[in-house]
């Protein structure tokens, strides 16, 4: 376990309680939780947007949505984290999705979606009796020929992205994304440079391990199969 | 008593404190609860799905069900860990899947239901004044010719499995399975399979400590006493 | 005062918190106020169920129900531990006893009762701010011809028997049970029996200070004052 | 002060804490409160039930209702303990006698009344964010006939008797009540037995420290004030 | 400040919490607040009742009504301990008499109006989240022709009397209106008795400092300022 | 930083908590915080009332009401202490005196205003949860051709003054005050004894500092501005 | 990180307990938040108002608004600190605006909204189970012909600006602003001022990474691109 000094340890078991030099050490521990949690990304490209993750498989264990899910027709998000808190917000963020849609009679603009998922997060390191969410999320959409990468931590920042990757190879797979994103790629291309930063944040990762998603102006939100990736020629 | 350090003794009082390298110490102790609980497990055939768990018998206390129990005509679940968690959690799924029916006119699809029980694990870990569920479930279920088992643990996290195991034997019966599971057995295979699942977990078990359920496409929620698995001369 | 070491200190003062491995120190502590309550046993004969239990005996108190309760026409309950916790919540069987009667112009089944009062004390072993119910209870209770048995913990753990003791002289009155319980025993048998498992648990009892009830299909709920069961000669 | 050893003093700061041998200490020491308190007796007579206690007096003190209040026309409550404790307990009894004379059109039967009293002090020993009742009551009265006294506890522990006393002198009293109660005593020999046994528990009692009221058949509540209990002879 | 043992220390940091001994810390430090405050008295005389406090004076603060307070026409209370739990106290109790008023269409009897001030104390000793009233009142009234005085503590407690006193020099000044009182004083005599009294409880009283209150049959509540017990000659 | 005795250290956590003499640190401590805010005074002259406190200036800060405020035509409040909460329990009090408006059809008395403020500091002393209000006030108005002034700090204690002084020059200015407040002085006397007071209480003291308002029979509430004192020549 | 001394460390853990010296550590922590967070400030023009703020950039991430908010046609805020905390109290803030303009049918006027965000900066500092917002804002608006510029800190502290920077270089931007802003000054020498402040703060600061909006009686709120500031030369 992570060493911590007498000082430090006065101040971080609530989230609602600042250090002396103004930081909230549950919200940066929380930020530990996604550091292990797996790999994922998002990108833009020329006609949409790739959400990938990496994930981890067993024998027996059916391949199931786990990391990267589908929001609405044409979002979806990535997280990175505990899985459970990963679920339970982006099915809160789902049910912001249908509020939107059924007041507005419009999708959620992806400003609005991601400004809720950062709002939520914010909420939970402000108030009492509960937890900062343990996960971090990418959400990508598209809208009006538009497509949109948005990150979130564990405090509620909000960034917008050509191009990021978050949890345990985050860093590896953000350096990879930095020198070789484009602007204007096609699908292949982007799918490439999504598996291959994947696999530089992982080293020892199997391309069955990765869930991969395409929300594009044509075809909606799309996941593509590892098989897929390698009849298309796209792993490594 | 399981020996802590003295720093993890200063994170590990609340479900809603992160310690410094991001863990929920509570959440992990209530699946030190689990890993106490009897063995569970669940996998799914040709036709259905079998549920099986052990239990322990006492000189007149009369077989009830215990660990794996109905939840709707064609859904059950075998619980490990703390029995009256376990009672307490699966009547709150069976209140959700009588909603449900009674909202949309049809069952609860396995994938809802499963997503219930897994959020209220997660709830259960992020709000205050509560204490995590100190149980892990195993769901199975067949709808529209389709059948299957879907596994959650106290932090709420939700897998899907062709087969597993949970509980005090649950590592040992998981590798059984993953051994001997295939695709498209037969009804006797799999209890078979099933039972000699259970006894890998616990060496010493007795044939007539098993509880066991069928949940099958034919016959809906069946419960096979252990004289009839002797009959059937499926008992190890 | 019974010797905890310092490490277990540090995860006992409350029901929603979980130690290193697993436990709820606050509900075992419960069913230490339990062991130390008088004791109390039902089993089932072939035309009904007999509850009993002991109670200490003071010149000038007068003889009230007060471990052997009725909660509805042919359901009763005995408790060990805490006699106002017994009360409290033995009160609250009996709304629900009449509640269910009100909702569905029927008596309460067994099953349905004695699973109200087991989820009552899990509730207060998962929630803050309450602490866990220091009884244990043995409901009995007769419907179409059948006889029930069952019983709780203060865990709010649920089991059905045939005989079963709890509280101070649980375990030997519960041998005694196990050693000469038989199928279809007759009224007289049965009180027998009860009679002499509760001396078997406590050794000095005096047979005045004994509680007994029948529920028979019969006779409905009946109280056996000690009197009769001299007069009857089926004291020791 | 009271020595407690260090191991009792982790478990006695909270009603809803068990100690490790499942004791609740803050209802223990709600007890000695109790033990502190005036000496009070309530015993059934021929006619109806006599209630008693001990009072300080001093010079210019108003002689008031203080420690036997009159609850209804037929019932009385004495206490002991906490006065201000005592005085909020009647109260509140008072107005569920009048809801219930409300609601049934009949007065509020003994056993409903004093079970009210016992169940909201247990109430206080498992809820959060109060504390129990310093205060112990013994109720009397009479109906249909019937005479009856119901004493409860800081746990909320309920007993019918022909005679008992509470507070400081109470086990002295309850002793001389014990050897010198008989049934069919007349009012004047069972006033007698008050004051005397009041006088045990108290060696240096004034006759004029005396509250008594006689709540019977004939009178109702009636208080029996210092003098006339002189003028009738029946001073020690 | 004043010294507390170790052991003490243990139970006085909540009104919620009994020490071993079965006291109210909480409580008897609020007394202590009271034991600081100014000399407060109340007595009964022939037509009525006088209230009297001293006060602090400092140049070119106003005098204004701050330990004597009309709370209906016939009925003042007098305060002694912290100023702003007095006004508050009897802010309270002045709605409590006017709802007494709008409801039963007279005005609110002398018991039941001091009922509900020790009522409204004893609640905020049983209760969490809040403290004990840090104030002692004597509420004093004439009704139908008679005149009463009762006092309250922060505990609840609740006492009628001929003529009592609080507050700093409160034993002092009982001292002296036990020696002096008398039935059936005249007014001046009254008023007298009061003023001497106070001078009694605080040496260095200027006779300037006093605030006196006459409820009377006669002139329902009615302020006598320093200067008119001069003209009267019944300063000291 | 002020030193305190672990005695004390005991009891000052909680504006809930007593110490064993009966005093609430919580609220001595925001006493402190009164005792370093900007000196402020009020005080009562032939035709009105003058309010005036000091502030700092900052080059570039525009001059804004800061410590002075109006709060309805006829009633202005000064405040010392924390700015935030006197701002906030500044406009607490101007709803109050709207909601007076509204329901009486006239502008809400001087007195019920002041103690509307005391009410609310003493509130935030005795509930759980909250702490006190750093901030005293003096409020002043004029009505029916009464001028009054009103102070209060963070017990809630509540006084009405002919004039004084409160903050970090507080006693400095009240000594002054007391030295040279005559009954009958004009505006312009008036003005000039506030002015000297403030510059007793702070020697360094900016004219241009200086905040001061008229509330007078004639002119309502009236700002004047440092350079309009210095004109009519008022500044020291 | 930051040393305190043992005694600090009693008074520092919430946000509702005053230190002996009456301060709220949790508020100066909180400003210690603001202290690290990127610079930002606002000045009065001519024609109107500056917001700007220092922001980091990464390759790959999209310029969005971060630092520097429109809240309604006319107004603008300019936040520093924890930026999900600025982001959510922002949001309050449009709501707030959009509150009034519904309303009283008129934009909400500058004053109003400031005080505002103020008063709720202040609330969570007083009230228990929150913690005080991490951030310092500058909102800047015109109406009616009239510029203005407020700042409030994280206690809840408000002042009125000519011009004001905070954040971590606050007080050298804050220096060179009272250096250089005049009176009447055009937009494109506001705009010069404000970036040579910025650049004063933050010596090594990229022209590329300000951010800045223009809310003038003209253009409403308009935001000026790093680029065009080069273009139109006032970049440093």
């Amino acid at each position: 376990m992570q060493m911590t000094n007498p000082q430090q340890q006065q101040y971080d078991r609530g989230a609602t309680i600042f250090s002396p030099d103004g930081r909230l050490f549950q919200v940066e521990y929380a930020k530990e939780a996604v550091k292990k949690g797996a790999t994922a990304l998002g990108l833009v490209y020329e006609e949409g947007v790739i959400l990938a993750a990496t994930r981890s498989t067993q024998h027996l264990r059916v391949r199931n949505p786990e990391k990267v899910f589908k929001v609405d027709d044409h979002i979806g998000i990535a997280t990175s984290g505990l899985v459970a808190d990963g679920r339970s917000l982006v099915d809160e963020t789902r049910q912001e999705a249908q509020r939107y849609l059924m007041t507005y009679d419009e999708p959620i603009p992806m400003n609005v979606l991601s400004k809720f998922v950062a709002d939520r997060c914010q909420h939970f390191t402000q108030y009492g009796g509960v937890r900062p969410f343990g996960v971090s999320t990418i959400a990508g959409g598209v809208k009006d020929g538009d497509a949109k990468v948005y990150q979130t931590d564990p405090s509620g920042t909000l960034n917008q992205w050509k191009a990021v990757a978050i949890g345990k190879g985050g860093s590896e797979a953000t350096e990879h994304l930095e020198e070789n994103w484009e602007s204007g790629m096609d699908e292949d291309a982007a799918i490439k440079l999504a598996v291959n930063s994947l696999h530089e944040g992982e080293e020892d990762l199997d391309p069955k391990n990765i869930e991969l998603a395409i929300v594009s102006m044509e075809d909606d939100f799309d996941v593509i199969p590892p098989e897929e990736l390698e009849e298309r020629g796209l792993g490594f």
